[in-house]
């Protein structure tokens, strides 16, 4: 029998932020993997085996579930937001690229979800209405010298930016350094949004602006989202603010 | 009573893609507004009257939607994909900007959805494992002077790139200048994807080269996904080609 992997990204958090497709591949998966965190989301049927990890060893845990479906199963590696955005599906190909023996009898899918600057734009307003980009700032994954290259080069192009893991324990102040690079390019006023547990009970909000974004709390739950030039706030009811970028851009 | 006015995002498409909170948005509405293509994938329930439009003038769309709830109904507006990606969400705040008066007695929400480039790229593998950027072609909303420059310096910065509008019958030539320009930054080799219609019957997906890429066909229900220098694509069973992103950058 052929097994199946199946990739599927359970959104930023909630239960009505799950797509009826990703909540149908898990119910009929026979195992289900995923970061602890994102498994205690879900209620195993009776039957199915879930078999939660920890944060790291992406790549174990994606080479353990192609191998789980070359056996015959129908495997689901759950994730949180989006699956393919700096998530568990590249980690599948990734094991499959280093591995091809590992996906010759297996029939593998992805399954899309919200991902969390999606979540953190709706509770902004409409900040990514215009041209964006998404940067990951965890540079585990990546030399220094590239996230500020390309920081550098996405203000200059005007970009909206949203920046993803723009903290952690063990890097608190690359941020700051993010926003300073940032400041040489665009102006102190420019607004800055961040977006924390977004869909949880203990979401938070903050909109600032450049000049001020350095005091803002901010972790590995945060989405900060930082405005291009044309990025405007509007007053809404009881003093809320709303944040957008308009749609058209003006000859410069 | 005060009214309220939710940006709904219903997806690429098929109905396992709407959230569930979307779903129960739409349902709880006494007015549902929107392109006559989004309208025509709901049922009104009774009670509900539907008002469908034509996909131009959404400023126009936005100030109705806005007035209707301002009389004390709960109005939804709907938006294909995500509502705050180049879709309906900037335009109602866009509205409220011109004539702040419009939002005075009303709650306004944004519901998140799955946008175009999420679906797109889960058909293709993982494309958005590593930092990317959105771009819309619609040169009806910005100078293509801009465009350019974005486009140069998005290469520069070796984003994987999403072209959202990638051509139009009134603008068929566009995509092949943008892929003209990217040429003089990146390799002929590198990896293109045309996502077509993603979730609907006639949904095809063509993985080519930047060289190959001008012969594609592609029009406004196409996402356009360029790869950065990383991009690469392995074999999946029965000759499928899958393309993914390392979420890991080297040292250049």
């Amino acid at each position: 029998m052929s097994g199946q992997l199946t990739i599927v990204g359970l959104g930023p958090g909630p239960a009505e932020w799950i797509t009826p497709a990703a909540d149908a591949t898990v119910s009929m998966a026979d195992v289900v993997l995923g970061y602890e965190r994102y498994i205690a989301r879900l209620a195993p049927r009776r039957g199915q085996i879930f078999e939660a990890s920890d944060n790291r060893e992406e790549l174990a845990r994606a080479t353990r579930a192609l191998e789980l479906a070359t056996s015959g199963k129908r495997v689901v590696l759950v994730s949180g937001g989006d699956p393919g955005v700096f998530a568990m599906a590249a980690a599948v190909f990734e094991a499959v690229d280093k591995k091809p023996a590992l996906a010759n009898d297996i029939d593998i899918r992805v399954e899309p979800g919200v991902t969390a600057m999606l979540a953190a734009a709706s509770r902004i307003g409409a900040p990514l209405g215009h041209d964006f980009c998404a940067i990951s700032l965890s540079d585990n994954l990546k030399p220094w010298a590239t996230i500020e290259k390309r920081l550098r080069l996405a203000a200059e192009a005007d970009f909206v930016i949203a920046l993803y893991n723009p903290a952690s324990k063990a890097r608190p102040d690359q941020i700051r350094e993010a926003f300073r690079i940032l400041s040489t390019i665009r102006a102190p006023e420019t607004i800055v949004a961040f977006a924390r547990a977004v869909g949880r009970s203990d979401e938070s909000i903050e909109i600032t602006t450049l000049a001020d974004a350095p005091e803002a709390i901010c972790d590995m739950r945060t989405v900060v989202l930082i405005g291009s030039p044309a990025t405007r706030a509007v007053q809404g009811r009881d003093g809320r603010k709303w944040v957008y970028t308009p749609r058209f851009a003006r000859d410069e």
